[in-house]
């Protein structure tokens, strides 16, 4: 099998390292990608660190993958060699369910294999993600990136920070005529702006720091509200379509709920380490509002998403970094310290 | 203002006892109606005992209203005396925003009034309730019954619990090819398990008691489950299009979303006095399902569910009360010794 190069987590305990390891030889079904970027996300660090208590190692993360075909099985006819493609967060599901079937492989009802942690359903290894040269992938869930060379770096971010917001965006209608809140401005959040902006949707961005006002603005917010303001949060009582929440840390989601319109929802696409507190069950029940989740996105409505980002010239800001300074790189983003993704120039793995 | 005589609570500490008060002189577009029966629900108990901090006294309670229409105004053109009619839980709302554009006057931006403890929008008196013997309430919020003689009594829960399920079964679409739960076999338990059956969907009742599993299937579930099972609960996970909740008691929320399919909804319909557990976020996201709240119904609604129910031959089933045995009646009620609604004959009143 091809020897590849990544950085790896040996343990919860030590810190992202060469490593030396092997992809497997292409099935006829597999497409062979050179790895060019790979953006850094939040997951990444949690999985490395076993904060979710499931990692197994040595661990590889990355879920944000920009690179170029290097070769294809003998089936494969959608890619071939030389063709920009991107890998996101999902390497494989059954394909047979009512979820596949929908086109919605991240609700798999046999269970997505993710790109990195995963168990693959054929050998049952572990997979390795995007910190790497090189990555094997299933045909089906390899992206077409349509966008143009100097704007690959930027790119990568769309396939998990991108869809995780587009995704909830597309299937609660944002778009001309709708009201639409976006809470938190950070990977996600600054991605779920400008895309619901770009859908037409009235976009107002929530954050607890007046320094993020302007950059939320810049993004393509409408209005801007600091949501630890009563009376600014009051002003926009019952009249949201959609609140898309990106905080993933405890917090008060009754403030939120309370600006929704009647049969408005307010949607949850981050885990909180610690339980929010119980939601106020009268604010739903006093105008039929729901409070849902929403997980990435399938693999169609990612190329959906990735079309209409190179159509409309859409990227993530991003600040690239040399795969060595990923340690310094977690630390900055634990303190929300990077406007607004890392990404990693797979050339400095080296 | 014509007299009229009620059964009254004087403060949160005393019983209901007999209370003589006037009704308004009618309106141009007000309907005077002799009551004939009026339920007994869980509201009234909390409003007369001041157990939501809001009430005023005297407070006269009841919302699941059946009489008799003995005068009406000068603009009145939808009854004549003589017909046979129904209140339930909303005298009035404002008629022009958007949610009574829609027909969902419970959900009026700027406040419905309520059939008791409400302030009427013109003198800004407070409503006294059905536990008395004539209401006058405004045409629009009148329904016409079209149950025979001998069931008038058994149609009065639905102005209430009847409705309060009725309206989340049907905006949800509960129907042929679904799979519907109901949390709760009590007043509002029993009515959505009917409900539900008659509009054509699998029917799952959901109860902690043993005891109760023959009285679901007799309404209508087609299986029930001992929700402290969990092997019971695990066998239907992911599986319900939609669950309707109408536990009020503090629980446990999670047992109920790990059972809804993907884009599934638990909707809740009770507010309870002490928070539930903060429901997983997790339970929401891997599946993109949703809890909700539901409150009553509309006008409309309400009118198309108990003209589905005169088709369908569908009632509550009930224990017929003397006034006087209210207390002993709440007594019950808050030990679940009822199947499933109380109703007052109010021929009983004097």
């Amino acid at each position: 099998m091809p020897a590849a190069r990544g950085y790896a987590a040996q343990s919860s305990e030590t810190p992202l390292a060469p490593f030396s390891f092997e992809r497997r030889d292409l099935r006829p079904n597999d497409v062979r990608i050179a790895i060019r970027y790979c953006g850094v996300c939040h997951s990444d660090l949690h999985q490395v660190r076993g904060e979710w208590g499931n990692t197994v190692y040595p661990c590889i993360p990355g879920h944000e993958i920009i690179g170029e075909v290097t070769e294809v099985g003998a089936q494969v006819t959608r890619f071939k060699a030389g063709d920009t493609v991107g890998v996101g967060c999902l390497v494989d599901s059954c394909q047979h369910c009512d979820a596949c079937d929908h086109d919605l492989e991240q609700y798999c009802e046999n269970g997505f294999v993710g790109t990195y942690n995963g168990e693959d359903k054929i050998t049952g290894e572990i997979t390795f993600g995007g910190y790497s040269d090189a990555i094997v992938v299933r045909e089906e869930f390899v992206l077409n990136i349509r966008h143009g060379a100097d704007q690959l770096a930027a790119t990568a971010p769309l396939l998990c920070a991108g869809i995780t917001t587009w995704s909830p965006l597309r299937h609660w209608g944002a778009g001309p005529g709708k009201k639409v809140g976006i809470v938190g401005i950070g990977g996600l959040g600054h991605m779920g702006i400008k895309l619901a902006h770009a859908l037409g949707a009235h976009v107002v961005a929530f954050t607890t720091s007046e320094s993020k006002r302007q950059d939320a603005l810049d993004l393509g917010a409408d209005e801007v509200v600091i949501s630890r303001d009563a009376e600014q949060m009051a002003a926009h009582a019952r009249s949201f379509d959609l609140i898309v929440n990106t905080v993933a840390a405890s917090h008060d989601l009754d403030a939120f709920t309370a600006l929704l319109k009647r049969d408005g929802t307010l949607t949850l696409v981050g885990v909180p380490e610690h339980a929010h507190p119980s939601p106020s069950v009268v604010n739903l029940i006093f105008g039929r509002r729901s409070i849902a989740g929403s997980l990435i996105g399938g693999i169609a409505e990612t190329q959906e998403m990735l079309d209409f980002c190179a159509e409309h010239g859409i990227t993530a800001d991003i600040e690239m970094i040399a795969m060595p300074e990923i340690e310094q790189a977690y630390a900055r983003m634990l303190k929300s310290d990077v406007k607004y993704r890392f990404v990693i120039d797979m050339a400095t793995l080296d």
